[in-house]
């Protein structure tokens, strides 16, 4: 099974799930963006530097794409995770884009966010709100 | 021409968009989620009350959904604005959704927003700060 | 908006649900498979008397599914309908093929069938137990 | 060839073309969804309690959903179970997925089920009545 | 309903078709590749002239074709006509097309034809001997 | 029938076609992208000054993307046309865009560019040298 | 290179085309319908008997499809061989299914048949008259 | 990951991706066309001579888009280079073709050809001008 994990970048539950699958010897196979947020917003930099943010940001983004959007077309699932902080669309755009294509998704964030999150939670197979209830949920799809 | 108007529902930019098309006598269908933040989080009310809140919003977001995704499927062009205030989620969900299905779509927003919005920007086919540009790229794309 | 009703032919669901849209005034145009049974059964037998009735079914129910088929790539929505009596898996196997297809649907049944409908519901966009809650749907989603 | 067994869960015909396969030494994978009633109930509980039953099932369905929709888009051929006992929905809703997307399958039941299965079996590439017939088949298709 | 009335040129069953669907005021709409052999062979002739038949051959299929495959992608029903002479392997193309696409047909032709057209007749939706059948299917999709 | 012209700008070939069309009375809509050189560069001018002449050309080529490629997703027939000056590589990105989607072209060029164009002419339906000649072909198709 | 051979079941043309792709050592693999004619026609034969030749042969015809179908889905090029005997439309039909989803297909027969083989040909990316030019071309295709 | 190359071939830069990316010992597998001029014009000789040259380019460019449009439709990203010289239609409808399907290309071209390559550039996920900047996209994607 390939799993995609999109979203927050600043706490660790990519790690998480990756050791909890590993422990449990599930055959999973984990893609993500670039989650380092200065190389990141770098990636486009190599093709020339912009006097404009805005251009610089779109370059990077479109690099980013590659990456993010041959992974959302590949995987069986996509963890889509929702941090307290920051805006995050780009992963409510994962969850719009899987959701097109129907690839299934399991959201991944607090109670708190859940009222904001009503469409994105609406289409998603699933809600969790810790890293343990996911790798369950990835170890139930497995047997 | 048949225009999708999706996100931010506190300002009047819908208006100025429906009137100023309607000013210069553009032949344009606008569609749009229910704007109601109200009768919106209401929808699946009348399905019967729930205790829980997260399922009342479930079925709020799946009913207005039956909307949202047609009228996505069946548009030629989707606006998507992000406000200044709020998650605004929904409006990335509906900008993934677009570029999943290769729906052209064009971000509406502020200056201050580029580096968090720069995914959805990165897949749309423009940025437009005024509902003004946005008039003129709607009579541009008719012409 | 297109309607396709789909399942149970032995109560008047349609009618209320079609005469209730109409005092609303609703712009609803609404599609059926042939609703009544003996003739629907008899769907292909102008093409030659059979012996076996498996065949003589197969050619009906193939007869009767260019009409289905046809119902439910065109539909904006489809209402599918589960009655206490029979097996009604015609009803059900509409419900996978507009699942399949990303076509919206809503249920509507009994709260005694939910548990051999999970996952009939689980893929709907609402679960309705009465026909004055499906058109409140229709009128909703249309406004 | 990949092959999915959809469908009733309280016989042992899954077990018997499993090993009716194996005996032929057929390159054949097999996959189902959980057939363990109980815990196929269970498959969201660990996303938290529900009071109201319809959320319990709603959550086990979506979850479950992750891997048999899955496996009906990534199979060569399903075979889909029909037993006397129970409404068995979600196979004739499988059936309709399978049907929606061009995939092949077949049904596996007794004479008495012809006639109410009808629509399903007239999408069906064919009509089974013994695992043996099933295994025949596949066997046919692999050499 | 838009029907395509595909295959045989020699006789007039599209006529009786057309005429038969006329007398019962069926609202069809009816669509054909160019029945006149001539200048069919013809098509592509006013490109140029060509020395080698294959070439003229291949230039007036091709422009055939945009009628062809555009009639086929907008119809609701093909009906696809085997006569007793000459090959119409187009009309078996066609089907196949069809077929693909999941467009259902309908296949007319003598009993004498079945065991020649078992994979035509095997994707059709019915198989028909007269043109009066075929009338009798397309009144009864309507109703 | 929809006609997309598609491709050089310096000839008055589109008006030849679609007058040719009106005089002989067909039924054809025809669609462009904005074909004045000058306004189609600056499509995106007032979205923003651009200091980078690429970031200027880059904004008006995607918002003429949005006619462009819409005009192909709902036109039945292209035709692309290429002139004996410029490089009109937007052109041949829309015959390939075309040929990937099966949406059916002809390609209209004089004689001396059938070498560079092979490939561009390989998956058209028609190549036409004559304005005379695409008018033929849209009758043709239309009877 | 997956390669799907259709068609003709009279002549070695198979064994030609396998033979001299394995002297070349290319690697491609060749899949086939069943090209025995007497257990292709009993193919559904283990389903029970049939008084009715047609529906022996719609039995057989469905269950030889789910071979067929899904090697044209999953080739990456198909061959499609006419002889000059019996009518073939199987071979025709499979030729529209590949055109339908863009599969590239090589036609393989005598020039007498061109003229009757013309819309079949026109959408065939080449014609070969000799089993040596279709192993000059897969080897081309891998080189 | 499978990158396909498409374009010029008058200079070494497939060479340098292809080295560049071997010494970096990244898991990349690349697809071109034939990119010998000679034999890719003569890919169709083989199936007989031709007086015209038009059907002598007609016959190669098909039998050379076997490999090409499997190659787009199977890889990860293509790389579409533009070089100075000659009019590369080729390049730009291999690129149309990729963006109708929504697969992600990076194009390689000097800065001189930025104007008439706008749409092209429009539609791509970069633009690059050495191929150094190309392997650092692809080890960037890569990781």
């Amino acid at each position: 099974m390939k799993v995609y994990l999109s979203g927050e970048i600043h706490t660790d539950w990519r790690e998480q799930i990756i050791d909890g699958c590993k422990n449990k010897q599930l055959p999973v196979t984990f893609i993500s963006a670039n989650t380092d947020h200065e190389s990141s917003d770098a990636a486009g930099d190599c093709l020339g530097e912009e006097a404009n943010p805005f251009w610089r940001d779109h370059k990077s983004a479109k690099v980013n794409a590659i990456k993010i959007q041959n992974a959302i077309k590949s995987c069986d699932l996509a963890i889509i995770r929702f941090g307290d902080k920051y805006r995050q669309w780009n992963a409510a755009f994962d969850a719009g884009f899987c959701a097109a294509l129907s690839k299934p998704y399991i959201t991944l964030h607090d109670e708190s966010l859940t009222h904001p999150l009503k469409e994105v939670d609406g289409s998603a197979q699933a809600w969790a709100t810790t890293t343990e209830q996911v790798i369950q949920l990835i170890e139930y799809t497995l047997t």
